[in-house]
């Protein structure tokens, strides 16, 4: 554990990186026999150069609560599977029509829209198998696993991610207010945030006012990393973030900026964090990561 | 329980086929808010007329092994829920770009491309959820639900049927063999009616060779349903087969008689029935449905 005054919050993420880039290598066999080019298309997303932000909210929401990354490790893949298949069928060209995608080419761009549809269907899929192996099972209680699989789906499914997907979807080029913005934000991009901080605190050890404390910290930096995308969409640049700056305005998608103002966005942003941070107050020194994950949301780039 | 001698299959098909539609409306909640008319596509395909045969294997496997049909039907719905789902991305313009399933305009003819693939991500991800519910928490050790996420899974997955739908797309149009037409059929069509039955017979509580039977009996019927599906496209009635008949010679896709011909399909098809109802014969009288239903599928028309 680092000193709070010297916490290296990039060797911090590079390190947990790493972790979570071996445990996700482990997860694909050889690619091999007819179906090989369908674990390519797989693999090829997901080491597609992410920052693994869930995966080490998952870890960092553990050792929070006193917990070790070795045992949530298989969760937090499983949650990175579902990102990836996510932002696979979101570019496809009946979703975003996105060619680019963290600076390389798109996987319907690569494999082909069938392959790429495929591909995010076997990820998904997979992602629930992930957390029924040994790795987990040895040394989890079935009983809090199947939890942790039923709040995972939830928070993909049609009452969060998926539903937030098709409001965002239905709006685009729509006049709308801020509730709609902050129900797709919150749904499409919040609660795959939230939901490994929550598993994490679980297999973590966390009491329930912990676990409560965690996800409240994930439901207020959810919305702020959503609302900074947009601002980055609009402020960042295209070689540094990776895809298109500009492209949310161009295909009339909703963003907090258009709805508020990219002022107020800024403001509402700040105040996120400071809450979001206020509500790891009765956590100890393990939750430094955490707090620092928090504030670096509205300083990154990309 | 019916007399062999007086076996009504079309009264227990359907007798069945209700307690199941009755179980599937119980897994949606009323639709309301603003992803409402996602929950209308995800209920719109899983009340589409289909068959029930999957959920129904699940119940009959379960009570050939001395069962009760209420501990199976979460798992029987999550697998109606899955192949729903693959019908839907399968019908998919960049996949089979099918209009019509069953009699009725496809998903994305009635919902637009976008919601119909978001429909289908929807169901395969609330799939896992009705597994981990107290309908069936309540009545299966949490040890046993893991199990079958992890068969259900990887059945459905890359290493299932998600495999051989690509091998399918990739074929088509292409000089190929008899293995890749029985890699595709035994894992596009086989492994999500063998893992029904499989896991109706482990919540039904039966011991390893009686699984093994049912397992065994799976294999066959599903190779077996796929070659009936194949034969009836050929010379089905399009009225009847509620699909348009000849559009797998139109799209050039792999199937059991465009590689041995007609007559040498129906051959195996009637050895594949006759070896999955001799993998029963330890099995008593409860037994009897899946033996019908064997035979039914190389008789129906639909």
């Amino acid at each position: 554990m680092q000193n709070e005054d010297t916490f290296d919050l990039e060797a911090y993420l590079s390190e947990k990186k790493a972790v979570v880039d071996t445990a996700l290598k482990a997860c694909f066999p050889e690619p091999e026999g007819l179906a090989s080019e369908l674990v390519s298309a797989m693999k090829y997303s997901v080491f597609a150069g992410g920052k693994r932000l869930r995966p080490i909210l998952c870890i960092s929401a553990a050792e929070a609560v006193g917990g070790v990354e070795t045992d949530v490790l298989p969760v937090a893949c499983a949650i990175e599977f579902i990102h990836t298949y996510s932002l696979i069928h979101d570019d496809l060209p009946v979703m975003d029509d996105d060619d680019i995608r963290r600076g390389r080419p798109t996987s319907h761009k690569v494999f082909g829209e069938a392959v790429a549809l495929l591909a995010g269907d076997g990820l998904l899929t997979e992602a629930f198998n992930l957390m029924t192996l040994p790795e987990l099972t040895d040394k989890v209680s079935a009983g809090v696993i199947l939890k942790l699989i039923g709040m995972v789906s939830v928070a993909a499914g049609y009452r969060g991610m998926v539903g937030g997907q098709i409001v965002d979807i239905q709006s685009e080029g729509k006049q709308v207010g801020l509730p709609v913005v902050e129900f797709i934000h919150k749904h499409k991009t919040g609660e795959l945030i939230t939901v490994p901080l929550v598993c994490g605190a679980i297999l973590g050890g966390g009491d329930e006012s912990q676990i409560e404390a965690v996800s409240s910290y994930g439901r207020k930096i959810g919305l702020a990393f959503q609302i900074s995308d947009d601002i980055l969409d609009i402020e960042g640049d295209t070689s540094t973030f990776g895809k298109q700056v500009g492209s949310d305005e161009q295909k009339g998608k909703l963003t907090y900026p258009a709805v508020v103002g990219l002022e107020r966005s800024k403001q509402v942003q700040s105040e996120l964090i400071e809450a979001a941070v206020e509500c790891l107050h009765d956590l100890d020194k393990a939750a430094e990561p955490l707090r620092h994950i928090a504030r670096y949301i509205i300083e990154r780039n990309k």
